[in-house]
Protein backbone atom coordinates (compact mmCIF):
# COMPACT_ATOMS: atom_id res chain seq x y z
CA UNK A 1 0.00 0.00 0.00
CA UNK A 2 0.87 3.65 -0.64
CA UNK A 3 -0.48 6.69 1.08
CA UNK A 4 0.00 10.18 -0.46
CA UNK A 5 0.42 12.75 2.21
CA UNK A 6 1.27 16.04 2.66
CA UNK A 7 3.68 17.44 4.91
CA UNK A 8 2.27 19.52 7.93
CA UNK A 9 -1.19 18.91 6.39
CA UNK A 10 -3.58 17.85 9.28
CA UNK A 11 -5.65 15.33 7.57
CA UNK A 12 -2.79 13.02 6.34
CA UNK A 13 -1.64 13.55 10.24
CA UNK A 14 -4.36 11.56 11.55
CA UNK A 15 -3.68 8.57 9.49
CA UNK A 16 0.26 8.46 10.20
CA UNK A 17 -1.00 8.77 13.81
CA UNK A 18 -3.39 5.58 13.39
CA UNK A 19 -1.23 3.62 11.81
CA UNK A 20 1.91 4.60 14.12
CA UNK A 21 -0.68 3.55 17.21
CA UNK A 22 -1.33 0.26 15.14
CA UNK A 23 2.26 -0.59 14.51
CA UNK A 24 1.91 -1.33 10.82
CA UNK A 25 4.55 -1.16 8.81
CA UNK A 26 5.37 -1.24 5.23
CA UNK A 27 3.14 1.53 3.83
CA UNK A 28 4.98 3.62 1.59
CA UNK A 29 4.53 7.55 2.17
CA UNK A 30 5.06 9.51 -0.67
CA UNK A 31 4.30 13.18 0.15
CA UNK A 32 3.27 16.09 -2.53
CA UNK A 33 3.62 19.40 -2.63
CA UNK A 34 0.47 21.00 -2.25
CA UNK A 35 1.69 24.75 -2.23
CA UNK A 36 2.56 23.79 -5.72
CA UNK A 37 -0.67 22.57 -6.67
CA UNK A 38 0.28 19.13 -7.11
CA UNK A 39 -3.33 18.15 -6.49
CA UNK A 40 -4.73 19.68 -9.20
CA UNK A 41 -2.58 17.62 -10.79
CA UNK A 42 -4.43 15.39 -14.08
CA UNK A 43 -2.44 12.39 -12.58
CA UNK A 44 -3.41 12.96 -8.29
CA UNK A 45 -7.12 13.89 -9.38
CA UNK A 46 -7.62 10.47 -11.15
CA UNK A 47 -6.47 8.90 -8.21
CA UNK A 48 -8.49 11.49 -5.59
CA UNK A 49 -11.32 13.18 -7.99
CA UNK A 50 -11.80 15.69 -5.47
CA UNK A 51 -7.99 17.12 -5.19
CA UNK A 52 -7.96 15.79 -1.07
CA UNK A 53 -4.93 14.26 0.64
CA UNK A 54 -4.34 11.70 2.01
CA UNK A 55 -5.66 9.26 -0.42
CA UNK A 56 -4.09 5.21 0.13
CA UNK A 57 -3.08 3.31 -2.77
CA UNK A 58 -4.28 -0.55 -2.33
CA UNK A 59 -2.16 -3.18 -3.68
CA UNK A 60 -5.36 -4.01 -6.02
CA UNK A 61 -5.11 -0.77 -7.46
CA UNK A 62 -8.15 0.75 -5.33
CA UNK A 63 -7.77 4.36 -4.01
CA UNK A 64 -9.00 5.04 -1.25
CA UNK A 65 -9.40 9.24 -0.26
CA UNK A 66 -11.20 10.83 2.84
CA UNK A 67 -9.29 10.19 6.43
CA UNK A 68 -11.64 8.38 8.06
CA UNK A 69 -12.92 5.78 5.78
CA UNK A 70 -8.86 4.75 5.19
CA UNK A 71 -8.81 4.48 8.87
CA UNK A 72 -11.74 2.18 8.61
CA UNK A 73 -10.31 0.12 6.22
CA UNK A 74 -7.03 0.00 8.10
CA UNK A 75 -8.92 -1.32 11.84
CA UNK A 76 -10.58 -4.39 9.48
CA UNK A 77 -7.15 -5.36 8.39
CA UNK A 78 -5.12 -4.39 11.83
CA UNK A 79 -8.00 -4.77 14.20
CA UNK A 80 -4.99 -4.21 17.05
CA UNK A 81 -4.95 -1.85 19.50
CA UNK A 82 -8.66 -1.28 18.26
CA UNK A 83 -9.27 2.48 17.87
CA UNK A 84 -12.99 2.44 16.52
CA UNK A 85 -14.61 0.16 18.62
CA UNK A 86 -15.33 -3.47 19.39
CA UNK A 87 -19.40 -4.05 18.28
CA UNK A 88 -21.31 -1.69 16.18
CA UNK A 89 -22.59 -0.12 19.41
CA UNK A 90 -19.48 1.32 20.29
CA UNK A 91 -18.20 1.64 16.79
CA UNK A 92 -21.44 4.48 16.67
CA UNK A 93 -20.31 6.08 20.41
CA UNK A 94 -17.09 6.56 19.12
CA UNK A 95 -18.07 7.72 15.60
CA UNK A 96 -20.23 10.47 17.80
CA UNK A 97 -17.32 11.50 19.40
CA UNK A 98 -15.34 11.76 16.64
CA UNK A 99 -17.61 13.31 14.36
CA UNK A 100 -17.97 16.00 17.23
CA UNK A 101 -14.42 17.08 17.13
CA UNK A 102 -13.88 16.31 13.00
CA UNK A 103 -17.21 18.27 12.05
CA UNK A 104 -16.90 21.58 14.83
CA UNK A 105 -13.39 22.05 16.23
CA UNK A 106 -11.60 20.96 13.07
CA UNK A 107 -13.29 22.62 10.80
CA UNK A 108 -13.63 25.53 12.87
CA UNK A 109 -9.54 25.36 12.95
CA UNK A 110 -9.56 24.36 9.23
CA UNK A 111 -11.64 27.39 8.50
CA UNK A 112 -10.44 30.09 10.62
CA UNK A 113 -6.76 28.88 9.73
CA UNK A 114 -7.66 28.65 5.29
CA UNK A 115 -9.39 32.37 5.71
CA UNK A 116 -7.28 34.15 7.14
CA UNK A 117 -3.63 32.81 6.91
CA UNK A 118 -1.39 33.99 4.10
CA UNK A 119 0.33 30.62 3.84
CA UNK A 120 -3.09 29.40 2.84
CA UNK A 121 -3.45 31.74 -0.46
CA UNK A 122 -2.82 28.92 -2.94
CA UNK A 123 -5.23 26.31 -1.08
CA UNK A 124 -7.93 28.71 0.36
CA UNK A 125 -10.02 30.73 -3.34
CA UNK A 126 -11.46 33.16 -1.87
CA UNK A 127 -10.08 33.94 1.48
CA UNK A 128 -13.08 35.46 3.60
CA UNK A 129 -11.24 36.79 6.65
CA UNK A 130 -14.13 37.74 8.35
CA UNK A 131 -15.41 34.30 8.11
CA UNK A 132 -12.38 33.55 9.07
CA UNK A 133 -12.44 35.33 12.21
CA UNK A 134 -15.78 34.42 13.47
CA UNK A 135 -15.36 30.60 12.87
CA UNK A 136 -12.04 31.08 15.42
CA UNK A 137 -14.51 32.64 17.70
CA UNK A 138 -17.13 29.38 17.27
CA UNK A 139 -13.41 27.21 17.85
CA UNK A 140 -13.44 28.26 21.31
CA UNK A 141 -16.51 28.18 21.98
CA UNK A 142 -16.46 24.30 21.13
CA UNK A 143 -12.83 23.87 22.83
CA UNK A 144 -14.83 25.26 25.89
CA UNK A 145 -17.33 22.59 25.58
CA UNK A 146 -14.61 19.73 25.16
CA UNK A 147 -12.65 21.24 28.19
CA UNK A 148 -16.18 20.40 30.48
CA UNK A 149 -16.19 16.90 28.87
CA UNK A 150 -12.65 16.17 29.73
CA UNK A 151 -13.34 17.30 33.87
CA UNK A 152 -15.40 14.34 33.56
CA UNK A 153 -13.47 11.56 31.31
CA UNK A 154 -10.26 11.20 30.20
CA UNK A 155 -10.49 10.49 26.62
CA UNK A 156 -12.58 11.92 23.67
CA UNK A 157 -14.81 9.34 23.68
CA UNK A 158 -14.96 8.18 27.16
CA UNK A 159 -12.36 6.24 29.31
CA UNK A 160 -9.86 4.56 26.25
CA UNK A 161 -8.02 6.38 23.53
CA UNK A 162 -9.39 6.54 20.12
CA UNK A 163 -9.51 7.39 16.77
CA UNK A 164 -11.09 10.89 18.19
CA UNK A 165 -8.00 11.81 20.51
CA UNK A 166 -6.52 11.47 16.87
CA UNK A 167 -8.30 13.92 14.98
CA UNK A 168 -8.72 16.38 17.87
CA UNK A 169 -5.33 16.03 18.66
CA UNK A 170 -4.53 16.72 14.84
CA UNK A 171 -7.06 19.65 14.75
CA UNK A 172 -5.52 21.00 17.80
CA UNK A 173 -1.93 20.97 16.77
CA UNK A 174 -2.78 22.52 13.72
CA UNK A 175 -4.46 25.57 15.32
CA UNK A 176 -1.38 25.58 17.67
CA UNK A 177 1.19 26.05 14.84
CA UNK A 178 -0.20 28.56 12.11
CA UNK A 179 -3.32 30.12 15.15
CA UNK A 180 -0.85 30.20 18.25
CA UNK A 181 -3.57 28.68 19.88
CA UNK A 182 -2.74 26.93 23.58
CA UNK A 183 -5.79 25.35 25.60
CA UNK A 184 -3.89 26.34 28.51
CA UNK A 185 -3.40 30.35 27.56
CA UNK A 186 -7.38 30.41 27.05
CA UNK A 187 -7.99 28.67 31.01
CA UNK A 188 -9.10 25.23 28.83
CA UNK A 189 -6.78 23.34 31.87
CA UNK A 190 -8.53 20.12 31.03
CA UNK A 191 -8.27 20.51 27.58
CA UNK A 192 -4.82 21.21 27.45
CA UNK A 193 -4.13 18.44 29.95
CA UNK A 194 -5.48 16.14 27.50
CA UNK A 195 -3.18 17.37 24.86
CA UNK A 196 -0.31 16.55 26.93
CA UNK A 197 -1.07 13.11 27.51
CA UNK A 198 -1.88 12.38 23.67
CA UNK A 199 1.63 14.05 22.99
CA UNK A 200 3.46 11.96 24.88
CA UNK A 201 2.63 9.07 23.20
CA UNK A 202 4.78 8.10 20.47
CA UNK A 203 2.43 8.63 17.41
CA UNK A 204 2.10 12.22 18.25
CA UNK A 205 5.63 12.24 16.62
CA UNK A 206 4.18 11.55 13.60
CA UNK A 207 4.19 13.63 10.73
CA UNK B 1 -35.98 4.69 21.48
CA UNK B 2 -36.55 8.49 20.74
CA UNK B 3 -35.49 10.23 17.72
CA UNK B 4 -35.19 13.86 18.73
CA UNK B 5 -35.57 15.77 15.19
CA UNK B 6 -36.59 19.01 13.63
CA UNK B 7 -39.24 19.87 10.57
CA UNK B 8 -37.18 20.60 7.41
CA UNK B 9 -34.01 20.09 8.36
CA UNK B 10 -31.65 17.87 6.37
CA UNK B 11 -29.31 16.06 8.84
CA UNK B 12 -32.77 14.70 10.56
CA UNK B 13 -34.47 13.78 7.08
CA UNK B 14 -31.19 11.37 6.62
CA UNK B 15 -31.50 9.52 9.86
CA UNK B 16 -35.72 9.45 9.05
CA UNK B 17 -34.67 7.76 5.55
CA UNK B 18 -32.49 5.81 6.75
CA UNK B 19 -35.07 4.45 9.44
CA UNK B 20 -37.42 3.81 6.40
CA UNK B 21 -34.93 2.61 4.06
CA UNK B 22 -34.88 -0.40 6.78
CA UNK B 23 -38.03 -0.70 7.69
CA UNK B 24 -37.74 0.06 11.40
CA UNK B 25 -41.34 1.05 13.16
CA UNK B 26 -41.18 1.64 16.97
CA UNK B 27 -39.06 4.69 17.21
CA UNK B 28 -41.29 8.07 18.58
CA UNK B 29 -39.84 11.07 16.72
CA UNK B 30 -40.01 14.18 18.54
CA UNK B 31 -39.77 17.36 16.73
CA UNK B 32 -38.23 20.57 18.28
CA UNK B 33 -38.84 23.77 17.53
CA UNK B 34 -35.16 25.60 15.63
CA UNK B 35 -36.07 28.63 14.92
CA UNK B 36 -37.46 29.68 18.76
CA UNK B 37 -33.82 28.05 19.61
CA UNK B 38 -35.28 25.03 21.50
CA UNK B 39 -32.02 23.53 20.40
CA UNK B 40 -29.92 25.93 22.62
CA UNK B 41 -32.46 25.01 26.08
CA UNK B 42 -30.69 23.60 28.84
CA UNK B 43 -33.15 20.46 28.28
CA UNK B 44 -31.67 20.06 24.73
CA UNK B 45 -28.34 20.77 25.76
CA UNK B 46 -28.16 18.13 28.26
CA UNK B 47 -28.64 15.81 25.33
CA UNK B 48 -27.15 17.10 23.02
CA UNK B 49 -23.94 19.46 24.12
CA UNK B 50 -23.05 20.70 20.90
CA UNK B 51 -26.73 21.82 20.12
CA UNK B 52 -27.33 19.50 17.44
CA UNK B 53 -30.24 17.63 15.78
CA UNK B 54 -31.16 14.78 15.00
CA UNK B 55 -30.19 12.55 18.63
CA UNK B 56 -31.48 9.40 19.52
CA UNK B 57 -32.64 8.81 23.03
CA UNK B 58 -31.93 5.35 23.36
CA UNK B 59 -33.57 3.09 26.22
CA UNK B 60 -31.21 2.81 28.38
CA UNK B 61 -31.14 6.35 28.52
CA UNK B 62 -27.86 7.36 26.93
CA UNK B 63 -28.06 9.69 23.97
CA UNK B 64 -26.53 9.12 20.69
CA UNK B 65 -25.63 12.13 18.75
CA UNK B 66 -24.65 13.17 15.21
CA UNK B 67 -26.20 11.86 11.91
CA UNK B 68 -23.81 9.05 10.80
CA UNK B 69 -23.12 7.88 13.95
CA UNK B 70 -26.60 7.56 14.45
CA UNK B 71 -27.01 5.33 11.51
CA UNK B 72 -23.85 3.04 12.44
CA UNK B 73 -26.10 2.39 15.40
CA UNK B 74 -29.37 1.61 13.69
CA UNK B 75 -27.38 -0.77 11.34
CA UNK B 76 -25.45 -2.60 13.58
CA UNK B 77 -29.37 -3.40 14.98
CA UNK B 78 -31.16 -3.77 11.92
CA UNK B 79 -28.89 -4.99 9.56
CA UNK B 80 -30.75 -5.81 7.01
CA UNK B 81 -31.38 -4.16 4.05
CA UNK B 82 -27.31 -3.28 4.16
CA UNK B 83 -26.92 0.43 3.99
CA UNK B 84 -23.32 1.15 5.11
CA UNK B 85 -20.55 -2.08 3.66
CA UNK B 86 -20.92 -6.03 4.88
CA UNK B 87 -17.19 -6.06 5.85
CA UNK B 88 -14.58 -3.63 7.05
CA UNK B 89 -13.79 -2.69 2.85
CA UNK B 90 -16.92 -2.34 1.83
CA UNK B 91 -17.55 -0.09 5.09
CA UNK B 92 -14.62 1.83 3.98
CA UNK B 93 -15.56 2.93 0.43
CA UNK B 94 -19.39 3.72 1.29
CA UNK B 95 -17.58 5.49 4.41
CA UNK B 96 -15.62 7.36 1.51
CA UNK B 97 -18.28 8.09 -0.73
CA UNK B 98 -20.79 9.19 1.95
CA UNK B 99 -18.16 11.93 3.06
CA UNK B 100 -17.43 13.22 -0.01
CA UNK B 101 -21.35 13.95 -0.64
CA UNK B 102 -21.13 15.57 3.06
CA UNK B 103 -18.11 16.86 3.63
CA UNK B 104 -17.97 18.59 0.27
CA UNK B 105 -21.98 18.77 -1.19
CA UNK B 106 -24.03 18.53 1.57
CA UNK B 107 -21.58 21.06 3.56
CA UNK B 108 -20.88 23.29 0.73
CA UNK B 109 -24.96 24.01 0.09
CA UNK B 110 -25.32 24.33 4.28
CA UNK B 111 -23.00 27.20 4.14
CA UNK B 112 -24.50 28.46 0.96
CA UNK B 113 -27.39 28.79 2.45
CA UNK B 114 -26.95 28.94 6.16
CA UNK B 115 -24.81 32.45 5.35
CA UNK B 116 -27.13 33.54 2.29
CA UNK B 117 -30.66 32.93 3.19
CA UNK B 118 -32.85 35.57 5.03
CA UNK B 119 -34.63 32.30 7.08
CA UNK B 120 -31.36 30.74 8.35
CA UNK B 121 -30.93 34.40 10.58
CA UNK B 122 -31.63 32.53 13.61
CA UNK B 123 -29.74 29.25 13.25
CA UNK B 124 -26.21 31.14 11.96
CA UNK B 125 -25.33 34.41 13.17
CA UNK B 126 -22.95 36.32 12.07
CA UNK B 127 -23.80 35.89 8.57
CA UNK B 128 -21.32 36.15 6.02
CA UNK B 129 -23.35 36.26 2.57
CA UNK B 130 -20.18 36.79 0.14
CA UNK B 131 -18.50 33.68 1.32
CA UNK B 132 -22.11 31.90 1.18
CA UNK B 133 -22.03 32.47 -2.47
CA UNK B 134 -18.87 31.66 -2.82
CA UNK B 135 -19.65 27.99 -1.33
CA UNK B 136 -22.69 27.80 -4.04
CA UNK B 137 -20.36 28.02 -6.99
CA UNK B 138 -18.10 25.84 -5.02
CA UNK B 139 -20.94 23.43 -4.71
CA UNK B 140 -22.42 23.66 -8.48
CA UNK B 141 -17.96 22.54 -9.32
CA UNK B 142 -18.66 19.55 -7.02
CA UNK B 143 -22.30 18.63 -8.14
CA UNK B 144 -20.55 18.41 -11.75
CA UNK B 145 -17.39 16.04 -10.59
CA UNK B 146 -20.34 14.03 -9.09
CA UNK B 147 -22.01 14.24 -12.64
CA UNK B 148 -19.60 13.00 -14.01
CA UNK B 149 -19.39 9.92 -11.37
CA UNK B 150 -22.80 8.82 -12.16
CA UNK B 151 -22.42 8.71 -16.10
CA UNK B 152 -19.93 5.96 -14.96
CA UNK B 153 -21.92 4.17 -11.83
CA UNK B 154 -25.88 4.03 -10.68
CA UNK B 155 -25.07 4.93 -7.27
CA UNK B 156 -23.08 7.10 -5.47
CA UNK B 157 -21.00 4.63 -3.82
CA UNK B 158 -21.16 2.19 -7.10
CA UNK B 159 -23.49 -0.35 -8.38
CA UNK B 160 -25.95 -0.50 -5.09
CA UNK B 161 -28.09 2.33 -3.18
CA UNK B 162 -26.72 3.11 0.00
CA UNK B 163 -26.08 5.48 2.93
CA UNK B 164 -24.51 7.65 0.60
CA UNK B 165 -27.19 8.21 -1.98
CA UNK B 166 -29.30 9.46 1.07
CA UNK B 167 -26.93 12.08 2.65
CA UNK B 168 -26.27 12.99 -1.14
CA UNK B 169 -30.08 13.09 -2.03
CA UNK B 170 -31.32 15.18 1.37
CA UNK B 171 -28.18 17.63 0.40
CA UNK B 172 -29.71 18.27 -2.70
CA UNK B 173 -33.19 18.23 -1.80
CA UNK B 174 -32.47 20.85 0.90
CA UNK B 175 -30.58 22.59 -1.99
CA UNK B 176 -34.13 22.52 -3.80
CA UNK B 177 -35.59 24.00 -1.92
CA UNK B 178 -34.17 26.96 0.00
CA UNK B 179 -31.63 27.39 -2.97
CA UNK B 180 -33.73 26.64 -6.10
CA UNK B 181 -31.01 24.25 -7.42
CA UNK B 182 -32.15 21.76 -9.95
CA UNK B 183 -29.01 19.92 -11.50
CA UNK B 184 -30.86 19.64 -15.12
CA UNK B 185 -30.77 22.96 -15.13
CA UNK B 186 -27.21 23.36 -14.76
CA UNK B 187 -26.83 20.30 -17.35
CA UNK B 188 -26.14 17.79 -14.81
CA UNK B 189 -28.50 15.60 -16.23
CA UNK B 190 -26.94 12.19 -14.51
CA UNK B 191 -27.08 13.65 -11.25
CA UNK B 192 -30.66 14.76 -11.94
CA UNK B 193 -31.57 11.45 -12.90
CA UNK B 194 -29.91 9.41 -9.87
CA UNK B 195 -31.91 12.17 -7.93
CA UNK B 196 -35.30 11.02 -9.86
CA UNK B 197 -34.16 7.36 -8.92
CA UNK B 198 -33.43 7.97 -5.31
CA UNK B 199 -36.79 10.39 -5.44
CA UNK B 200 -38.96 7.12 -6.52
CA UNK B 201 -37.95 5.43 -3.16
CA UNK B 202 -40.76 5.14 -0.98
CA UNK B 203 -37.72 6.47 1.93
CA UNK B 204 -37.82 9.90 0.02
CA UNK B 205 -40.86 10.62 1.15
CA UNK B 206 -39.95 10.86 4.97
CA UNK B 207 -39.44 14.56 5.87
Amino acid sequence: MKLLSAHRAPNPRRVLMFIAEKGITGIEVSNIDLNAGAHRSPEFLAKSPLAKVPALELDDGRVLTETRAICTYLEGLYPEPNLMGLDATERAFIEMADRRVELTLMLQIANAIRHTHPGLVALEQPQFPDFGKSQAEKMLATATVLDQLLQQQEWMAGDRFTIADITAFCGLEFARGLMKFVPADAGLHALQGWRDRVNGRGSAQCH
